[in-house]
């Protein structure tokens, strides 16, 4: 018989201390938004494979692991060359836009849903890119207002907060922008609205390429230099304490409805008030966001000197409604849980044991029957106070044993014989 | 865009509600594990193609959702017929024995290992029977001692009685056996080893035919009468609180190793002293577990009254060596874990919160950015007091809402108001 023991390429076998950090950063996460009032929910790990290819998770679709059909649609389906009929889940933003159209009637308004799952692509393996990765969105379906913005940053600011201080990370920049704003902000430059994804696409490279890469960009595809030169001065005016009703007045307010930056004021002086020290909240005309389907919000959180995001969303009131023909306003937040965790493992997390002490019963194999009870007797006695109790036997091999269960947190071990006094 | 809002045939999305009794069943499954040193550990969902068809699988192989190759790979695979290079686990036993032989180096021995995944299947579906659903199996991989039984029969019972007892069911019946009792007593009839498989497959009908009813299709397929009739009579013996070794001793004894009754006596007498009152062990000579992996003890649960275990499993010393030519002894119980949540919703099981209030703010969409801001700092003082809030606008049909709010918990609810009072 062949027998593989390695998993598919790209995936992960978790050990017990992996474990014990997926599950402690989960916790975290799943308690800190249930605070906030968040639902946990969950859909299946496959879709039907028109919902995977319906152009919505743009170029995921291409790394879509499809599941073959069975039985005798199978035998039809090779005829036809159809030979799947679902798919594994890429992303968790379209079964939620089905799951919502689906159980609408039966879940509450405004839905605010925590989805933590495990999502496939058929990806090029590499560092820090798995085949299977666990993702965690949350989202609020069924609120136009800021409200929704404010819970979702202030909600999110927290659970990273909790997450990080334990190893020492308590510095947050939290980066807020609206895609309406950027549109504005194109348009008193001088750029039409046929350009705006291509001048954004360029604009999105800044935090690589500078503002002067930038510039020199937009001049290399030909566009108007004045019009590039207004658009450059106007993220020279960017500092830290950037007031956004400010900023718009002072510039592309005229292409813009006056709620969209005073909107923008209220949701940062209402997350400030809600969250910690070493949390910096900061309008970022530069954030783009790649993704098509956002219509308003857009926000960014990275850790102070590390030069990518961990957490990114923002509104999409449109996307709903393209699935279901029944619309609802929508914003949510994905969060990076898998680089959180490896920013965790790289700064040698150590787990606290949640105060627990571990003791270790390793029991000679020649012990009688009534030792065997006694030492069961004790392990339930002290697993009764609080305490992890393992009862195994003693290996012939004892110290390896022993120091295995030490690195595990055992710190309590004991030899047993039948002479041994308990 | 055809957009398809049910789920793929046979699996569920998860509501609220759903999610609550799913999270709080799985924590307490968690927690009583850890207490008894368990380590959680967890494969992918997918395995390679070879190792699901391996025919370790039995019956569930045919069920399998089998994944398409991508790419080129694919191409040349039409060509040839195979399609596939690997599938969704069906069970979480084949993922164990390859994680094992896998990791085995990195692993402590022995390995007590809690898994808790989806395992997909094929599957007709019916009421009750899902294509995807929740498995938890709890194994010790390199004890070969009794131990082991101990420590899974008796964390096994905590934890159904814990999860069990808030729904007011507190008593439970664990039957043990051991296939080398059940083949002495087959042996000691007169049936000849090749008839134990076929006679064991007509016991296993006992809970639905009687006792009467296993006689008959005994005789029915022309066993000698002679034999048929020592056999039921051996099982005329059986009594709660039937001694192992006693009941060995006075019959089938010399087919038997003695250490095999006598190991059952100290399982049964150890595992006595460590579990709650309402669980009732009981050495059960007619009890066979289909799987033919299995070699020593085997145990199932069950509620009384409920015609059904909840939980079964048993020893299977040689599974692992087959499947990676390292032999290591083996034992485990796999939870049912989607019939403990069935059994529980049926009940009306009602969370309790965690001692935690639920307070909602509705707040009506001309408050002023002042009053938003005031909401907020009341809502981030309540939280950090311990208790669920949700800020959320004020709907029109604020009825409806209220009453959502009310069924999931929510037990002060207020709506604000640029006047209103905080």
């Amino acid at each position: 018989m062949k027998f593989i023991t390695t998993p598919v390429k790209g995936m992960n076998d978790f050990l017990p201390a992996d474990m014990r950090l997926r599950e402690h950063v989960l916790g975290l996460i799943k308690e800190t938004y249930a605070t906030y009032g968040f639902d946990h929910i969950e859909t299946p790990a496959m879709e039907h494979i028109e919902n995977l290819t319906g152009k919505q998770g743009g170029e995921n679709e291409k790394l879509i692991f499809k599941v073959l059909k069975r039985g005798r649609e199978l035998e039809k389906g090779l005829e036809r060359g159809e030979l799947a009929d679902s798919g594994l889940r890429y992303d968790l933003t379209v079964p939620l836009a089905r799951y919502y159209s689906n159980n609408r009637n039966e879940l509450p308004t405004p839905l605010k849903a925590l989805q933590i799952g495990n999502v496939w692509r058929a990806d090029k393996p590499q560092k820090g890119r798995f085949r299977q990765f666990t993702q965690c969105d949350i989202d609020i379906i069924g609120d136009p207002s800021i409200m929704a913005e404010i819970e979702l940053i202030a909600a999110t600011s927290k659970m990273l907060t909790r997450i990080f201080s334990e190893v020492g990370i308590r510095e947050f920049t939290v980066h807020i922008n609206d895609r309406r704003i950027l549109k504005a902000m194109a348009a008193y430059a001088g750029f039409t609205p046929e350009q705006y994804d291509d001048v954004f696409i360029i604009l999105d490279k800044m935090d690589k390429i500078g503002l002067e890469g930038v510039k020199e960009s937009l001049l290399k595809k030909e566009y108007p230099a004045e019009a590039v030169e207004k658009y450059i001065a106007l993220f020279g005016q960017i500092k830290p304490e950037l007031v956004c009703s400010e900023f718009c007045n002072a510039t592309c307010g005229e292409y813009l409805d006056q709620k969209v930056p005073d909107n923008m004021d209220t949701i940062i002086s209402s997350v400030s008030c809600m969250i910690n020290e070493g949390v910096h909240l900061m309008f970022d005309p530069t954030l783009v966001r790649g993704m098509s389907y956002y219509t308003g919000t857009i926000f960014e959180i990275s850790i102070d000197g590390y030069n990518f995001s961990i957490a990114g969303g923002g509104r999409y009131d449109e996307m709903i409604g393209r699935f279901s023909n029944q619309p609802a306003p929508a914003c949510g937040f994905s969060i990076g849980f898998e680089r959180i965790v490896t920013i965790l493992k790289d700064l040698d997390w150590k787990e606290e044991n949640g105060g627990k002490e571990r003791t270790a019963f390793l029991v000679d194999e020649k012990a009688s029957p009534a030792k065997l009870l006694e030492v069961f007797k004790k392990a339930t006695k002290v697993r009764e106070e609080g305490a992890i109790v393992t009862v195994q036997p003693l290996k012939k091999n004892a110290k390896f044993q022993i120091e295995t269960l030490e690195k595990n947190g055992y710190t309590s071990i004991k030899k047993i014989y039948d002479d041994t006094e308990l």
